[in-house]
């Protein structure tokens, strides 16, 4: 997928191959302008967590997989930075849960929506499967949003129970809560809206976190969901654990 | 200096000129290509420190002005990100100063030179200053640095005593400390190898940080060297308030 020449034994490996996800795909036109400083602010949170996986974060992880497997109709939503980082794990993860995965962009235009949708195409081909890649035709509206940025499938979004939507913004989080699905969110910034108002949030890098429900799926070993689950006390674990490296 | 439109009274109007201002200076062709990842990081930062100047910050400020008010030939260095977020207040500072400002950047291209020169001189004009701004002609090199990024002049950085590096690249901060200087970093995070290496740090916004200092500079209050200025515990007070608002 990448062809990106640098040694992956240097430290910084993982996060420079991130940032050259990033310009591959603004050269696609896959990116809105805010997305560099998005991602900014995700390494800088990402530095405070030590840039791994910490134990609340594989918890919510394990969490989340449970949950999107135990849906009767889970959906995967993709953004532009989502594709851009990750849209090999979107794929594998949609491909697990047989479910379907949605291109759906808060600053929503045609061009966009052809530049991520293509580049999914192409890399459903390249790695053999067959996910079923909504995002081309909206033909319905998630309540309580407004303009283009409202537009989703019904075959997708709307009629999920269970949603997968990593980085989200804040609003569009709350209004999928809203329509009472279970809603799943990466999050590197465990004060974020989206990270607070989520049913589930994993407070961590998106590729690792979506590696680690890949591992989970086929570990053999049962992942079911824990009746127990603490929302709150997930992110204030993730919290406490940054605090903690900045001591 | 902004044609931006949106109004003062929003909650996040300081964050979202900062945006504008990168959004225009990336169109002029001042900035690198991780210029909009590094203001990303930064903003996180600022997020935690409650997107105010501190009383480390404020503290640290007052030590810069009078460290670079003592100095016999005080330089103000300008890259990319600074001339993009705080190019008149790098101005009317170097005027409070009467010294030089020389422009230096990390990823040196004629372009990107010429793009900030250009838009430097267009300001220094339309306040009506004539503040001497350098970079268009090096003709020295910083010791311990290689390749472009060792250029400068000899009558600006090179002999320079004190100088003021904001958003500075670690290996140049620390080639400028080899050399005796008095270095001044403008930086969000306070474990930054910048922060850490330079002579006094002050962990604040750019614009923030430097509206500060013109203030001092013209309150009529005398504005003192303080010797018993302890550059690691201010930089431990930063983190403290970083922390304290992640409680």
């Amino acid at each position: 997928m990448d062809d990106f020449a640098a040694d992956p034994s240097h430290p910084r490996y993982a996060s420079l191959l991130m940032r050259h996800r990033l310009e591959v795909a603004a050269e696609r036109g896959m990116l809105a302008a805010s997305a560099m400083i998005a991602h900014g602010r995700g390494e800088a949170f990402d530095y405070l967590l030590g840039e791994r996986s910490t134990t609340s974060a594989l918890a919510a992880a394990r969490q989340a997989l449970a949950v999107l497997q135990a849906a009767e109709r889970p959906v995967l939503s993709v953004n532009g930075n989502v594709a851009a980082l990750a849209c090999d794990e979107m794929l594998q993860l949609a491909n697990v849960l047989q479910c379907p995965l949605e291109v759906n962009i808060f600053y929503r235009t045609p061009e966009r929506m052809e530049a991520i949708l293509s580049y999914m195409k192409e890399r459903n081909d390249a790695l053999g499967l067959e996910v079923n890649v909504l995002g081309d035709s909206p033909n319905a509206t998630i309540p309580g949003l407004k303009g283009p940025r409202a537009a989703c499938h019904r075959e997708g979004i709307l009629e999920s129970d269970a949603i997968l939507v990593p980085l989200e913004d804040g609003d569009r989080c709350k209004a999928l809560v809203a329509m009472g699905k279970n809603v799943v969110v990466i999050d590197l910034n465990p004060l974020s809206r989206s990270a607070q108002q989520a049913s589930i949030t994993i407070v961590d890098e998106l590729s690792r976190a979506l590696n680690n429900m890949l591992e989970f799926s086929t570990s053999g070993e049962p992942v079911e969901v824990d009746e127990t689950y603490d929302h709150r006390s997930i992110l204030q674990a993730g919290l406490a654990e940054m605090l903690s490296s900045l001591k």
